[in-house]
């Protein structure tokens, strides 16, 4: 099983890293799978720790996408990284080990902390919508404008009926970006 | 913004009730639109009372169109109803009053109690699409089959990816209630 999740890491000079990333949870141990080349690849294998966050404003896994990065951290309680201030729950994580591939090293993590800072509350139709829309946004290259068009405009029903306020504002930033590729090509 | 969740209600009479929906929330209120007929409506009305559970387990909301409705309930706290034993969070709501319509009603309910019981985990792309298969599967008579063809095998690309046991056996269950259906026509 596979759970979308957005992932924090911290260079030792410093530098912060946010990452929509798919993770896979197994008993006391959190597995990221980062596609090559990747800054969380890079972050943690430097760090040997970061944060798994969980939470359900969409606008950070669009943001990711579009420019939008600017998401306030806060240092994390047990290893030395950072952590979103307003997910829902976070995940402290330390590196055991790197099963290494040329295009998509497993790096199996510890779960030194886990923390509940918010309230789950429901699925909402449109937040799934964002996130397979930026999963669309993120290949755009490879695929082709008819398929894009019929993904969104299904996409776009679920948005229309249930999105709120944040929903809406990932779904305009992705529909942009989407626009300006187009433009591009 | 919608939230799908699951409400649970039962009647003065004692009779249970397990029912998905989408719900609205205003402050410290919670709106619940049945279409009617609806059971939930009915016991709603005569116990003025219900809870709304948040669950990330979707074979109870693809359960309720197929059949498979014997969920653990335990006693609510506050009020005489009851919720779903295996939530991630429960709200206990009381009926404060009825807007009234031919085809929706909208029951208009303060919030008494909210209790977390576990933790959101993250987004899982096949929960969504459970949740929209289910939304499907509630609507047969109403589409084409090609259109539930067609959504079918984009949903499918998210179980096949991202599903764990639990978005497979809700999964099984919805593709056979629909393959039944199409046999009956």
């Amino acid at each position: 099983m596979i759970l979308e999740t957005i992932v924090t890491s911290r260079h030792p000079d410093g530098r912060t890293h946010i990452a929509p990333m798919g993770i896979r949870e197994d008993n006391d141990r959190v597995i990221l799978a980062p596609f090559r080349p990747s800054t969380t690849l890079e972050f943690v294998t430097a760090s040997r720790c970061a944060v798994v966050n969980r939470t359900t404003d969409v606008r950070v896994f669009a943001g990711c996408l579009t420019g939008h990065r600017d998401w306030p951290l806060v240092g994390a309680d047990l290893i030395d990284g950072v952590r979103l201030r307003d997910a829902i729950a976070h995940t402290e994580i330390e590196l055991e080990r790197i099963e290494d591939d040329a295009e998509r090293p497993r790096l199996v993590c510890r779960v030194v902390r886990e923390v509940q800072h918010g309230v789950f509350r429901g699925f909402n139709r449109a937040q799934a919508a964002v996130i397979e829309a930026s999963i669309l946004a993120s290949r755009l290259d490879r695929l082709a404008a008819e398929k894009i068009d019929a993904e969104l405009a299904y996409l776009t029903i679920a948005i229309d009926k249930t999105a709120g306020p944040r929903e809406h504002e990932a779904w305009r930033w992705l529909l942009e970006r989407i626009d300006t590729h187009r433009k591009s090509r």
